[in-house]
């Protein structure tokens, strides 16, 4: 499994992405599922992939072999954040299309999703999210993050904290504390954790970095949102006793 | 969807369910999803029920009408907490093959699954997970709590606080805010909220009260906790500043 998301503020977004692959328990790897192209002050574009193993690594050599040999359509020259997802989603169906029809294609799962996040000058900075079918929706202002792979246990806290005006910093840590969660409630969901945050209208790199499972600040964030969360619990108003409670009881 | 949790601790058990039901996005419907019987001085359970309601409302019907007869085996005679969840696996099981076969079955899914709890004197208090399949699985030392149904958003919060010495009324704080998370992040999840807190060797009917969506406690909770995570996420350290991030980047 995987789990990556992507989180689009006023100051610009965040990336954060999990590097665990498995294909049955036995069969577990770390690959990257981030993937960088541009920031050359022109454009910048990170691309986080879920889904099978040999899909997305086939789409992103696709994507490097176009750049390469400079395509006529490629993710260098394509006009806007709309339009590369678009030329991703279309490499994407089309691998996934090449091996369904193989020998053994019964049970044979090629799909896979992607987020792309970026910009390219003369657009805003922004993060997309393209279906194994190859079609995609961008993030809005009522939904400022999006979520591909093991989604479900690290959506309460992105649902509680993240809004427009939410600091880099602060959607920073709320994506690492997501992350955090996810890799507690889901064995399949592990280190090393990388994320990019990429300030608006920089079309630079961005601040991108790699945490070990044993990253000082890993460790101290997952001390500190546990015992947090604990002090937030045992704050929390008891249940009144509820007098005559059997009253209510129905009787079989 | 529905969203049904029981937690077992050394004080005893609490239940808590949601009620709301959906065949498609414009069949919404209202249902207690908890179902009581006993609480006679000799035996107290309770059936936490999700899935198809066809399925869970035959099951109910038909453990009513074996104890209203007198059947030979029926909840009110078997002999301990394990035999009551064979004997639910069973009739669940066959009521799931009764349509299967039905005229137009295909896309048809009959599954049904149910937590059992409770005590029958003689023996410990406890909770069992049947599946569809009518066979079952009960809670151990290391895994106090079961879900049904919507299960993961609500389930980061159970995995930090729940252990065997929670107190029951931290152990009810626990499940409510566990289904609040899940009302929150899955709109097919909703109140009004059930729940039941049964106190080991009563053999009781235990404190049951029904939240509705405006109810003060449930309001006053959500508030809280919505605050109190805020708080929590807010004193966080930090990301340290990465510097030289830059140097990390692949180029392409």
């Amino acid at each position: 499994m995987t789990y990556c998301l992507a989180i689009s503020v006023d100051q610009g977004l965040v990336f954060a992405s999990d590097s665990r692959t498995n294909a049955g328990a036995d069969q577990i790897s770390t690959y990257s599922k981030m993937h960088r192209f541009g920031a050359n002050g022109e454009r910048t574009l990170v691309l986080l992939s879920a889904g099978n193993l040999a899909t997305t690594q086939s789409v992103v050599a696709a994507i490097e072999r176009d750049i390469r040999v400079e395509a006529k359509r490629n993710l260098m020259n394509v006009e806007d954040l709309g339009a590369a997802a678009e030329y991703i989603g279309g490499i994407s169906a089309e691998e996934q299309r090449k091996h369904r029809s193989g020998p053994t294609s019964e049970g044979f799962q090629p799909e896979a999703s992607f987020i792309l996040g970026g910009q390219v000058r003369g657009g805003p900075a922004g993060i997309e999210h393209i279906y194994p079918e190859g079609n995609f929706v961008r993030a809005s202002p009522s939904t400022p993050f999006l979520q591909i792979g093991e989604v479900k246990y690290g959506k309460p806290i992105l649902d509680r904290i993240i809004s427009n005006d939410t600091t880099l910093d602060a959607a920073l840590k709320c994506a690492l504390v997501s992350m955090d969660s996810t890799m507690r409630s889901n064995a399949t969901v592990g280190p090393p954790v990388e994320y990019l945050v990429y300030q608006a209208d920089t079309f630079a790199r961005g601040t991108y970095d790699v945490l070990e499972e044993d990253a000082p600040y890993l460790l101290e964030l997952r001390h500190a949102w546990s015992d947090n969360i604990r002090i937030a619990f045992e704050s929390l108003p008891s249940a009144p006793t509820v007098i005559g409670a059997d009253a209510t009881v129905r009787h079989i």
